[in-house]
C-alpha cells in the first residue's frame, strides 16, 4: 500500500478556478499541511484566504517558494515565463514544480530555459478541467475529479517527481495520462482551443449586428451552450491561442473550409450535400458521445 | 375569465419532438378530445399510440383532416409545400391551421399559394423549443414552458384564428410574442440557423483529422456543449438553411469575416487584439445572460 500523499508547504503561484480549485481538493483530502497563494491582486487573495483555500497570501513568488516542497504555476500561459525565471533561480533543492497551461511545448521550452538544473523536478501538466468562470471564488474541491490530467515529462524528467505529481492530481481524483508533447499540443489546438475561437467569433458576429440585444433575447439553448465558453477568460485564451499557433491555425483553416463547404451548397440551394454534411456531423457526435460514456 | 379551450378534434401532421410535444402538453390540459397523428413512419406513429400522445394514426393527411377543428403541420419545412397542396382542398371550413417552422416567409408564400380561400384561418408560428433530439420519443408536455412562440400572422389573417393558436399555446406554458415574418427570419438566422451550421461544420472538421476518436475522448465540457446542435436533424437544418438563406448567407459572412479578423491576429502574434476581441464577446455574453435573466 502507498503511503498518503503528504506535501508540507505547496505554493500555488496563480490562485485562480484551477489553483484555488487544487488547493482545495488537496486541503478536502488532508493532503497538505499549509498553502501558500501568490497572486497579482490583493482582492483575489484575499478571497482566497477568507475561503480557508490558502494559509497565506504572497504577492512575491521567488519569496513565497523558500521552503516550499510543492510548486503549481497556474498563471495565464503568457505569464509562464515571467514566473518560471523569478522563481528558478530561488527553488529549494528537493522542490517539485509542475504548471496546469493548456499548451505544454511552449511550457516546457521555457521552463529548459528559466529553471536550468532545476528542469529535471519540472513536470509539465495540463488539467483538462474549467469552467467558462475565472477567479478564485469559482474554485471546487471536485473540479478535477474524473477528469483528465495530462502529463508530457521530458527525457531529464526525474522519475520521482513525475510520481509525486501524479499521485497529487490523482488525490484530487483526476485521471492522470502521459503523452508526448507535440500531440497534446495538436490534440487540444483541436478539441479545445479551436471550438473558443469558434465561440468568440460567434458572440462578435452576433453582437455587431444592430439591434443584438433584442437579437440575443430570442435566443434559446442552442445559442447558449455553443457560446458558453465566450465566457472564457480574454487574457488566457489569447495567450494559449499566440502559445499554440502553429498547430491551430492549420486547424482553424480546415474548420473555415468546412464552413464554406456548407456555405456552397447553401448558395446553390444543394438540400443533398447539406444534409450529406449535417448528417456526417450528427453521426460523428453520436459515436463520440458514445465511446465518451464507455 | 376566458372559457376554456377546447379542440374537439386536433390533427398534428409530423408526430416528431415539437408536434407530439404539443398534443401531450394540450392533452395534459384536457384541451383537447381527440387527436389524429399523420406521419410517414408507422413505427414512430405507433409509439406516439403506445405513449398516449395520439388517439388515432393516419397516412393520409387530407384523409386525416376530415372534421378537424385544429390542424398543426410540424413536419421539416422541406415537406410543407407538399403538406399543404395536398390539405389545402379538403380542409374543413372552420378549421384554424398553424404550422410550426423555424423559417416564416417560405410558409406564408406556401400556404398563400396552396390553401386558397382557407388562407385567413392559416396562423404562421414558430415555437422556439426543441432539443437536440428528434421523434416523438423525444416529446415532453413541459416543452414549450415558458419558451416563446412567434405568431408572424398576415394582413388577411382572421383575429379569430389568431386568438384560438394564441391560446393553444399559452396552454402549453408558452410566451406568445407577434413578430413581422421578415424580422422573424432574420433574428433566427442570426441566433439559431448559424449557431446550428457552426456546430455541425465544427464536428465535421474535427471528424476529418487523423485519429478522430482519440481526439475527441480528450474533449472535455467545452466541446460537448459547443457541438450540443450537432445532434439535431439533418433533414429539417438543410431545409432550414435552404429556405432563409437569403438571411442567412449575410450573417454567416459577418461570422466568417469575424473568424478572420481572429485568425489574422493569431498569425500576427497580435495579444492585444485578440484580447480585445475574446473580451467584447465576453462582456457581449455576460450582458445578454444578464438581460435573459430579468
Amino acid at each position: 500500500m502507498r503511503s498518503r500523499l503528504s506535501i508540507n508547504r505547496l505554493v500555488v503561484i496563480g490562485v485562480g478556478l484551477i489553483g484555488g480549485s487544487f488547493a482545495a481538493a488537496l486541503k478536502r483530502a488532508r493532503a497538505v499541511r499549509h498553502v501558500v497563494g501568490v497572486g497579482r491582486t490583493r482582492r483575489n487573495l484575499d478571497a482566497a484566504l477568507r475561503l480557508g483555500i490558502i494559509d497565506e497570501a504572497q504577492r512575491d513568488p521567488a519569496r513565497a517558494i523558500r521552503d516550499a516542497d510543492f510548486v503549481l504555476v497556474a498563471t495565464p500561459v503568457g505569464q509562464t515565463p515571467a514566473v518560471l525565471a523569478g522563481i528558478g533561480p530561488h527553488l529549494p533543492r528537493y522542490a517539485v514544480v509542475t504548471d496546469a497551461g493548456s499548451t505544454k511545448r511552449d511550457v516546457i521550452a521555457c521552463a529548459r530555459r528559466f529553471l536550468g538544473d532545476h528542469f529535471p523536478r519540472f513536470v509539465p501538466a495540463h488539467p483538462v478541467a474549467g469552467t467558462e468562470k475565472s477567479g478564485v471564488t469559482a474554485a471546487l474541491a471536485g473540479l478535477f475529479r474524473n477528469r483528465f490530467v495530462i502529463l508530457t515529462p521530458q527525457r531529464e524528467t526525474a522519475p520521482g517527481a513525475v510520481a509525486l505529481v501524479r499521485r497529487a492530481w490523482e488525490t484530487c481524483g483526476a485521471r492522470v495520462v502521459r503523452l508526448e508533447a507535440q500531440e497534446h499540443d495538436a490534440i487540444f489546438a483541436a478539441v479545445s482551443h479551436l471550438p473558443h475561437v469558434v465561440a468568440f467569433a460567434l458572440v462578435n458576429a452576433l453582437a455587431r449586428r444592430p439591434g443584438a440585444q433584442r437579437l440575443f433575447g430570442f435566443s434559446a439553448g442552442g445559442l447558449r451552450d455553443t457560446v458558453r465558453i465566450a465566457g472564457s477568460s480574454p487574457e488566457m485564451w489569447a495567450d494559449i491561442c499566440l502559445a499554440n499557433r502553429d498547430v491551430l491555425l492549420p486547424v482553424l483553416e480546415d474548420y473555415e473550409d468546412e464552413l464554406e463547404q456548407v456555405r456552397s451548397a447553401i448558395e446553390s440551394g444543394d438540400a443533398a450535400a447539406l444534409r450529406r454534411m449535417f448528417e456526417q456531423a450528427r453521426s460523428a457526435r453520436e459515436k463520440w458521445l458514445v465511446k465518451k460514456r464507455d
